[in-house]
């Protein structure tokens, strides 16, 4: 599908990656150890964990050599993706809260400081909302998806507001 | 389980859930039109429906009387969610691009300029990296879920690594 959203989550495959995402982070690195964490089965685990190795998001290092033994490590890429769990996390702590408070706390390594993830523009430091943008059809969208389609109806509606 | 992002993924549910949010924010706001565009099944999408409107994510707007018709709009969670798809939309076109370029560019509503969605800390405008966060345990982490003591463990092999 001509949609960045819909590759990453090809690649992302279902709930449990993220959570296996999140716990390689936390440096539950080993196979046993995931499976005793997430209380997943080692079927399902072996199989997210090859897509997620075939997706370039964790590659396996051999940390013991007689016998072989294998540690999950996040790749570049793998790294890139854990500060937009970041922000779901902040998102769940905002809108899904118990009345315990968060289960854990990001904190600046320098400061201690608590941090609150938001998504913001690179380029001008502006925080991203929804009405401060306008999705447009790119270069790599194919109008068999209707993505294009739609963005196109979008940006023309956008356009007719902005004009009223 | 004791953690945002589990809960999170609980109401955004599967791979489905997110590509619905993406529909209803780009217009795409009906149910056959949400089968037609996504070839999702209707008894899939009737299920995965319900459980963003129970998550609080999507709600029903009756916008026709006789006979009663429906659309799906996005909630305030709902509509604080979307950036982060903007963040996973940026990450893939960055780690998954196709030759021909990203499907689909968002743009500043008033200048027009193309943004580049990155996490970013809401209290300092600072970038959130990796190396720049310690993760630490909240007042509503449970020793049960092992998140607890995974982040303990965690703060001190940053601690360790920050004293070495």
């Amino acid at each position: 599908m001509a949609c960045s959203i819909a590759r990453s989550l090809d690649v992302i495959g279902d709930w449990w990656s993220p959570l296996i995402i999140r716990d390689v982070y936390l440096g539950v690195n080993r196979f046993d150890d995931l499976v005793n964490n997430l209380t997943i089965s080692r079927n399902l685990l072996t199989a997210r964990l090859k897509t997620l190795i075939d997706g370039g998001i964790l590659h396996k290092h051999l940390y013991h050599q007689h016998p072989p033994r294998y540690e999950y490590q996040l790749t570049e890429a793998g790294r890139d993706f854990v500060p937009i769990l970041f922000a779901v996390m902040a998102w769940g702590d905002k809108w899904l809260s118990e009345p315990e408070g968060p289960p854990m706390i990001l904190r600046d390594a320098e400061t201690g400081d608590a941090v609150a993830p938001a998504i913001y523009d690179r380029q001008t430091g502006k925080p991203i909302e929804l009405d401060s943008i306008t999705p447009t059809p790119g270069p790599g969208g194919r109008a068999t998806t209707g993505t294009r389609i739609i963005v196109q109806r979008f940006s023309q509606q956008a356009g007719a507001k902005a004009a009223s």
